[in-house]
């Protein structure tokens, strides 16, 4: 771990020094994780040169690097003093995680200090992942196949969708899903996952997600709604892969009794979609270019309509994943992101098909140096539910 | 529901009024549930004068008042024309809620109005709860109390203590649980509660609740961490009240076997505590003497090395809760909080003895005219698992 942070830290200082910043001062959860390997209630801080500190205002402290307590942030000027450490003239903090109240406090205590952007330059560092990060999402990635093959123990005859999905996040627990799913910015708030069948599919939900679902209640408008189980119907299940820190992404469709010959060639469009991706995506590729190409095929298949939901369409067809679920880069038709090796992308083409539900796919992948590596190998096709 | 957002729309128009505002501007999830009973993908708008309008980025729409459709925030000031609404003066946004880059980027759209807190005033309205909030922390309390019930149905000999919360996850979602626990603050990141056992009790997190645990993971440094269950151990059940969007808040101690003379003489220290409480709490009583008279009878007892944790103590007693599970008022030492006929919150005196765990208990409470009404009430005693 030491030396995995030290790279992190190494890597985040390039950039400070690129951008002329003295300090990095991190305060949100998923950045002091991406640089300490731990959560703690405080501030890390890394000079442009030389080590980091921990600033710490109750225990526990975190196992790495020099630790100091503090009652208050406002304590962060003179510590600085007694350490050695040069008062910053540009100072980066993370305007996209803090809260202003927060952002602004901080700044004051900084007065002299220029202040800029440290969350999309960390964003940016966390889109490419070390070889430890490869091998958390790995692990995560292969409980999620586990629960895929778990998934038709769940059902029972007249169950409805929350039923089925309350089954399968006891499975994850038990399988070691660590609970709380990590999404970035400040609204999406959401469970375990979503499950999403028949009608309900086509319902939009708040979030940008691939597609929503009504909810089971207004607090909470996102996936399984109460709908029966019934004949015909199919059942897509997008669960959270957050087995590590580092999360996976991977939806599996399943059906009751068998599908309409429309939905099962939507679905193998949406192979097909994947397909036509695994074979273009390498390092220099356009995500945008991904997204037309898909687009594209659904075009050609007659399916334009219901690609991406129907009756609300999302404008995208995949999303780095990592810490939170939705990283850069971003497969939208006006991304300026290119993929590079050691990227990890979740690619999900899917169909709102009338009368039957959601089908398509979601697969989570690795950038190579010459193509991509399809980290959440299981079965394809439709499985039936019995 | 229209008289209910009613009401809140003019309390809020009420408090703009006081502060000179013009107008305020709610884009944060708990917020705009508070005053449109949904969550939506958009930013709900009061004047200080006359009726909201909602701006809606994706559907679904808010099923209240009248609804318009943007891309972007930057739209809002040409809408504000096209519907006559008056372009604020004093313009209240949300401080505590929106990120630095959300609230920045509508301080700039709206360049000519003066800008104030919309989190502190909303927070304030939020702390006194209409007959219909206090309906619904009353099912979520029904539920939980029926949780209570079940936990010992959970248990088996040799099970460590994630594996009896994941049966006890299991089982609140069967009985209805939203998911989602709502937490206020940036990095309060918890999944379904809280289960302590044992010596896993002292073990601080870095999150301001009342006691801690080591947690499972470095990313979840909360809760259960893999303890075996093992003869005169208490286990304590922090699970969450999210059975409606109001959270109602209680924690029971259950115990494999019997627990030391020490450690039920503590229990009965709390029960005291809660009781003292009970009899002093009314309109006009001030936290912070509530807070004051809780630490007297733990040092009374000899147990104020103890009281609300033992590596590291919490400075507080009890806590508001409604559709946060951590709201105004604070029972802690210097709170300014004084109460008031239709609060709600949760008291929660609790110690963690050496070699057996965390005892005490955690009940909530309405406010009402002349005392307190306990919302969650069931056996207070520790239950023994067999």
């Amino acid at each position: 771990m030491t030396n995995e942070l030290n790279e992190k830290w190494q890597r985040l200082q390039q950039v400070m020094q690129e951008n002329g910043a003295d300090g990095c001062l991190v305060a949100s959860n998923r950045n002091l994780y991406y640089l300490t390997g731990s959560l703690f209630n405080g501030y890390f801080y890394l000079p442009a040169e030389g080590q980091p500190h921990c600033f710490v205002k109750r225990p526990p402290m975190p196992p790495v690097t020099e630790c100091h307590t503090i009652r208050k942030p406002e304590q962060l000027p003179e510590w600085f003093v007694q350490l050695g450490l040069p008062q910053p003239r540009v100072l980066m903090l993370e305007s996209a995680q803090l809260t202003y109240a927060e952002f602004v406090r901080l700044q004051r205590i900084f007065g002299s200090a220029q202040i800029t952007d440290a969350s999309q330059p960390l964003s940016w560092l966390r889109m490419i992942k070390t070889p430890w990060e490869i091998g958390q999402m790995r692990l995560s990635a292969q409980r999620q196949i586990e629960l895929c093959a778990l998934i038709p123990q769940c059902y029972h005859k007249g169950m409805t969708d929350i039923d089925l999905q309350i089954e399968i996040e006891y499975r994850m627990r038990k399988l070691g899903s660590l609970g709380y799913f990590h999404t970035a910015g400040s609204g999406m708030e959401v469970y375990m996952g979503s499950l999403l069948a028949g009608g309900n599919a086509a319902t939009p939900a708040p979030y940008d997600f691939a597609l929503g679902g009504g909810g089971l209640h207004p607090s909470v408008p996102l996936g399984a709604n109460g709908t029966r189980l019934e004949e015909g119907m199919a059942v897509m299940a997008d669960m959270a892969g957050n087995y590590t820190a580092y999360q996976s992404d991977m939806t599996r469709v399943y059906s009751v009794g068998r599908l309409s010959a429309e939905a099962c060639r939507a679905h193998h469009v949406a192979l097909e979609i994947e397909a036509r991706m695994e074979a273009a995506a390498r390092p220099g590729v356009a995500c945008a270019d991904l997204y037309a190409d898909a687009l594209q095929t659904a075009r050609d298949a007659g399916l334009a309509d219901c690609f991406m939901g129907s009756r609300f369409q999302a404008k995208f067809v995949g999303h780095g994943v990592g810490l939170d679920i939705n990283e850069p880069p971003v497969l939208t038709p006006r991304s300026q992101d290119v993929l590079q090796a050691g990227m990890t992308f979740a690619f999900e083409p899917k169909f709102v098909v009338a009368g039957v539900g959601a089908v398509g796919i979601e697969n989570t992948y690795l950038v190579t140096e010459n193509g991509v590596e399809k980290l959440t190998v299981w079965n394809e096709e439709i499985v039936e539910l019995k």
